[in-house]
């Protein structure tokens, strides 16, 4: 990753901190960091965290070459701090949800532990993977609300952000899609990778049939025909029907015609009919053009026949949204708990080590998500957040812990998991969701609240700072 | 660039239609393949283009490894096709319009020639590279017509798309912001990396007062204070103003002290008359917190003291468009204009090999452009390209082409050219462009017009296809 130069992969200002912490002597006093969000994106009920993985393959190999200790002595940074960040290994440890959890705002969705100068050195990676990959994981689950069982694959590459597109297709896979057209993103992390035909396909060809015919020579399995380039329902459709038939001909069958442009409620209806009426009802019909969540639940009530959607720059982007506004901050330091003032109470911080207790009915169904202190044994209730006059009894629910301890001492604990399990926990932990919360209008807020003795903590040091003023 | 994998950074059906022209003896048809968008990012009257270094390292870069072919065999491609991979190199020519150049819709800004397979095969590439940097380059562009001489810092990296964020960075500094607090990125182009520090060093330390002495003790030069950790103007404040005066008893300056929550056009006023009042007038005031371009602008307006701007999410996400709808559509196949109909005149696409003449008014002050064919000598006149009433007279203007060939058989034309003056480039074309196609608000539209030759192509190709219906 990075070619090597996985150090410099950061803001300036956490080189500057941690020069000031070695000078300091307090580069390895123990801290401890979280990462959570505040805000749900999309005007959604859930986040769908992804972004781990790659997180903690550069943790575990960030170092500084020799080229990036040149550059940095350019920068001005002194030479016992280059000697270092020379010898620099991470040493901590990660506390995380699992990838393809479903989370909320205020968790402390991952922890890291360790020297206060290390903690702080992975700051810009840990947000930079986390906050993007859990957005586009977001909006791909989104995408499966809507289009239920059908085939969904991302197409985005073209309008992703440079190389953000590589990871844009793992997480939108975890999220709920099918397969990418991203042929490099399917290599290195075993998606599976899919595609149909460009326009400039069909125009090189002397005809619109003649480019049909040659690509279904070529490449009969999983053939789809793109049918708009000159007119969907006057050349486009009878030439793939034509085509098809040639195909059946030979003994093949194409898999499906792809609509691009125009009304696709009304062309797919149209469509459908025309192949049905061909005898081509096995025929998938794919539909693509700035689609998104809401276009494709509308497609659907509409009762438009589409089979397969393509989702290319509102996923691979996280339109509307473009950014998670995920934070890592301070929790802990030379174990004492720490926190960030606010003029307003719902922007201080949590302090000191926390888990996260989900708590669910007899069903299975998540019910509420209670954030307590890492040494309690259990919460028998929470409060609000911010309202400490409402609580909620937990006695009732069944209770599991959400972090697992990913990595210790620099090294990642287990291996990689694949992309189709993490999806799968995905889809299994979204299943348990209630409807309430996965509605695209208003979705219902999901309960999260602090055990007793984390808020008395937060209140004591907000207190005591209120004291010193 | 992608760790060698160059060749598999692309879409699955680019390797599908590569594969179906290799067997129709296609391959090596003669191709010209245009870059261009249609519509204007962030409502504005312009693009600035960027992306072209990369992508011409890229795909003089791009082969396909042992490995990749290997994988591409699970894939199903056939072992004459991967054979043809495997000796793959792009031997083409690239036509383009200077990174920096403004640009406006339609016009093709690049052209690729070559033969048929391998034009084709860098479209996913080409469009991811110069889709963002143009998109991000805009967005800097803008925030510095909002920001007038202040120094603009780009902060995005933890919010920007993966690896993407690499070239935000660089997109940024050509469109306009001075400096970047991605590391990496300062490193690899060249760009000056600057940063501040974080909320959690200020916790982390026993009080405000002690980190702003122990930060400055570290790094004296370009020291900026955080001063809104706890609490802007009773704690902030009075602690930077005094680490600042213990600083000049040391020989030192502070740089300036940051504001990064509140209202910051009143506590910008507030810090600045605190500072001035402490005989510390040479301190600057840096702002930052969800910035962009109108909120500049608004802080501003308000007599808001601000000497530096850091931007982050908005500027490094291209917020709140989050993508240029740049395009790659055939042109001209086997020496023959070719074009791409559509039921609305607007999204047929332009045939043939075409440049662009940039006409300018006797102050330099740019005007209008016409795309003509690259063999016409001259554009007496250009139509507009779906009004044919519509006409301008050109005559009294000075005229410049805009292509530069910069790649022929495969190999880059020149060294690449440094960030540094690339942006420079941006700075005089953008100030070339009048103000009224600069303005945020309804901006007026730049006038992009087609030869008469030009036209003339794309109507007789209509009108053909119109006969054969």
């Amino acid at each position: 990753m990075l070619e090597g130069h996985t150090g410099l992969y950061t803001d300036m200002y956490e080189l500057t901190m941690a020069q000031a912490y070695l000078r300091d002597g307090t580069a390895e006093e123990p801290a401890v960091f979280d990462y959570f969000f505040r805000k749900l994106p999309f005007g959604g009920g859930f986040v769908v965290f992804a972004g781990l993985s790659d997180l903690l393959e550069l943790i575990e190999n960030l170092r500084f070459s020799a080229e990036d200790l040149d550059y940095l002595k350019g920068l001005g940074f002194a030479a016992e701090f280059l000697e270092y960040l020379g010898r620099f290994r991470f040493r901590g440890a990660v506390f995380s949800v699992r990838e393809g959890e479903v989370v909320f705002p205020l968790e402390p969705v991952v922890r890291v532990e360790g020297g206060l100068l290390e903690t702080q050195l992975v700051e810009t990676a840990l947000l930079n993977f986390l906050n993007f990959e859990s957005l586009i994981a977001t909006k791909a689950a989104r995408l499966r609300l809507a289009a239920g069982p059908r085939l969904l694959s991302e197409f985005g590459l073209r309008r992703s952000h440079g190389l953000g597109g590589i990871h844009a297709s793992r997480a939108a896979v975890i999220g709920g899609c099918d397969t990418t057209s991203n042929v490099y993103a399917a290599w290195r992390f075993g998606l599976r990778p899919t595609g149909t035909m460009a326009h400039s396909y069909i125009e090189s060809h002397a005809t619109e049939l003649e480019a049909f015919r040659k690509f279904s020579e070529s490449r009969p399995e999983g053939c789809i025909f793109l049918v708009d380039t000159y007119d969907t329902l006057r050349s486009g459709l009878p030439n793939a029907i034509r085509a098809a038939k040639e195909m059946e001909g030979r003994g093949h069958r194409p898999y499906a015609v792809r609509l691009d442009s125009g009304d696709l409620a009304y062309l797919a209806k149209q469509a459908r009919r025309m192949l049905d009426e061909a005898g081509l009802g096995y025929v998938k019909i794919m539909a693509s053009n700035l689609l998104d969540e809401r276009v494709i639940r509308s497609l659907l009530a509409q009762g438009a026949p589409i089979d397969l959607f393509g989702v290319g720059t509102r996923l691979a982007t996280g339109a509307p949204d473009g950014a998670l506004d995920g934070v890592y901050k301070l929790a802990e330091a030379g174990g004492e708990p720490r926190l960030k003032l606010s003029e307003n109470l719902a922007k201080t911080t949590l302090p000191g080590r926390k888990a996260i207790v989900r708590c669910s009915d007899a069903n299975g169904l998540f019910e509420a998500d209670a954030i307590i202190l890492e040494d309690e044994p259990d919460a028998a209730r929470m409060v609000h957040p911010f309202e400490p006059g409402k609580s909620l009894r937990l006695e009732d629910f069944r209770k599991e812990r959400l972090h697992v301890k990913v990595m210790e001492d620099g090294r990642r604990l287990g291996d990689p998991e694949p992309v189709e399990r993490i999806a799968a926990y995905a889809r299994d932990r979204l299943a348990a969701l209630p409807e309430e919360h996965k509605r695209f209008e208003n979705p219902h807020i999901y309960k999260v609240g602090l055990s007793d003795r984390l808020a008395g903590v937060r209140d004591d040091l907000l207190r005591r700072f209120r004291e010193e003023e």
